[in-house]
């Protein structure tokens, strides 16, 4: 059995200990604010931190503004991504009063928490790292101090709240591993600080597009939470499809047609053939109309929800989240300097 | 002319700037507190550092605490040093009402600059740094995360005050090299923010420790500033000398009679040749007398001033310090993620 297969093994032992103990478990999840969140994210994650939320698991959410440059030269428009994030999670059910929703510049003990573990690390170990290697060749740039710094800084995101679960598709197993070997080794050579956090793997297969690539916004193939209903029947429209009047689901050979499959298929809880069957020979056209239905009424209530809060909730939300994160960084910082006999 | 040598031929020019419009410039300097200071520290910076307190220059002092670490896997008596170390700087002439004596470990913003300033350096120029390569070698250690980032550590710790002035040996001129190029790089990239600092050249020549080699507490050959007349007396009296009667001054064949020469030729303000000469025939004990008296007498003033303070006061310091540091750096960090879009 390999180590993806072990751990993939270990998962329904490990939601029922959740289920069990939620008292137990700390979540550190979030994502870098690029862009507008969409139905990938929806499916991909936001679903489950609202049912992590509900068993009772104190749960982090950051959003990484400062990791948006790892892999291009500006922020963008960050703050209006990292607004437009919260809002998509309030709509989604995320409760900031359980829930710690912040961003990574706000909290300055979180970030000084690099100093010691970078020591930790060898610079071979995170030329090793996956998600380095990868995102390297993604961006086509020269390698950065941040990039390869990267799986540090995620480590430092998940141990300044002690976090002890991290929610993770099978990529970012690599993130969790590291973070384990920073935690174990701080704590052999300063004393017990940090937990060893473990990966609750979702095996949520990756969301198409509507040109039947990954769902990702750097692409223009995605269907963000907060469009309009008329946004998203637009941007259904412009999605390609081929002439072959029969639809049938076929990723490889029929991409744009298959795209769309796939996301009526989720939105509806169907698989992708039983909604090729529903439409057999109606063509493209009608996909596209049972598409946007089917997008539409699935997001009719986030939208909603999401439409009657404003950016000044946002900013309060965002507000009350830092504060609260910087007080947990503050606490961990205080024992990662009384553990190393930095206090003066 | 070699770059070094335009440096150096561009102090004089710096110097008579510095002295006429001393409120132009924010001195940035320290060091890593990794052992108690001594007589090659207060030729080699501290004097230096009453110097440009005296011209009016504003001057912050760092006691680099966590880059203890960037060589050795523990931070040993971090405390003890750290606060040796402000003993000295006050027994020295520092005064804690205009220099900002602060850790590094205490300003959490300073260490926030490592996020921005890491994406604006690859890891071939971080590869390329001389003090990387250096203390790789010297460590005989793999690589570690924390030493290969340190150049961009240092960038912090200049830019955190926007620091436009540091101090510096020939071997550390590449610090600053890199610091400007940080500096210049953000500006181009999100608006001016931070000054690119110019090096303070200092030509003190090396200091020899008691057996000839580079004064280093890790030789166990220097004469701390804060060891009694006693002790100084017994570390010289168990420097190796050569069975030679005529003393002279031959620093690649008498390393250790060389070693007692230049510690008291600079205490004495002479050269070592001249001590060579006004010992003569007298032997290695005659040099080891006068070593001893010269030394103990340059060092009585700053003993009696160092013996009367407490840790108390060196507390009481470090306090004021942090604070004045971490509001510096708070304000500098306000505009840094103003000018990055990162404000919520």
């Amino acid at each position: 059995m390999d180590s993806y297969a072990a751990t993939l093994a270990r998962m329904p032992g490990l939601r029922a200990a959740i289920e069990q103990h939620p008292e137990s478990y700390r979540v550190l999840t979030g994502e870098r604010p690029t862009g507008r969140l969409h139905l990938g994210h929806y499916f991909g994650t936001i679903r489950e931190r609202v049912r992590l939320q509900e068993t009772g698991v104190e749960t982090f959410v950051i959003l990484a503004d400062y990791q948006v440059i790892t892999d291009r030269d500006s922020a963008g428009d960050v703050r209006g991504n990292v607004y437009g994030a919260v809002l998509d999670y309030l709509a989604a059910g995320l409760d900031p009063t359980s829930t710690t929703i912040f961003t990574h510049s706000a909290v300055p003990a979180l970030n000084q928490l690099l100093l010691p573990f970078l020591s930790l690390v060898t610079e071979a170990e995170l030329h090793r790292n996956p998600t380095v290697k990868a995102e390297l060749a993604a961006s086509g740039r020269t390698l950065s101090g941040l990039l390869l710094t990267y799986p540090v800084h995620q480590a430092a995101d998940i141990l300044f709240c002690k976090g002890n679960l991290v929610p993770v598709g099978k990529d970012n197993l690599p993130h969790v591993e590291i973070t384990r070997t920073i935690a174990r080794r701080f704590n052999e050579r300063y004393g017990d600080v940090f937990p060893e956090p473990d990966s609750l793997v979702t095996e949520t297969p990756e969301l198409a597009g509507l040109d039947g690539r990954k769902m990702s916004k750097s692409y223009g193939n995605a269907i963000a939470l907060g469009m309009t209903a008329d946004e998203t029947a637009d941007a259904i429209r412009r999605a390609p499809t081929d002439s072959e009047r029969v639809i049938t689901y076929d990723p490889a050979n029929r991409p744009g047609v298959s795209g769309l499959l796939a996301t009526a298929a989720v939105v509806l809880g169907h698989t992708p053939e039983e909604i090729a069957d529903d439409v057999g020979g109606a063509g493209a056209g009608a996909l596209k109309r049972l598409t946007t239905e089917a997008v539409n009424e699935f997001l009719a209530d986030h939208r909603a929800r999401r439409a009657a809060l404003t950016i000044a909730d946002a900013a309060a939300v965002l507000r009350e989240g830092n504060e609260h994160a910087q007080s947990v960084a503050n606490d961990t910082l205080d024992e990662v300097r009384a553990a190393m006999g930095m206090t003066y």
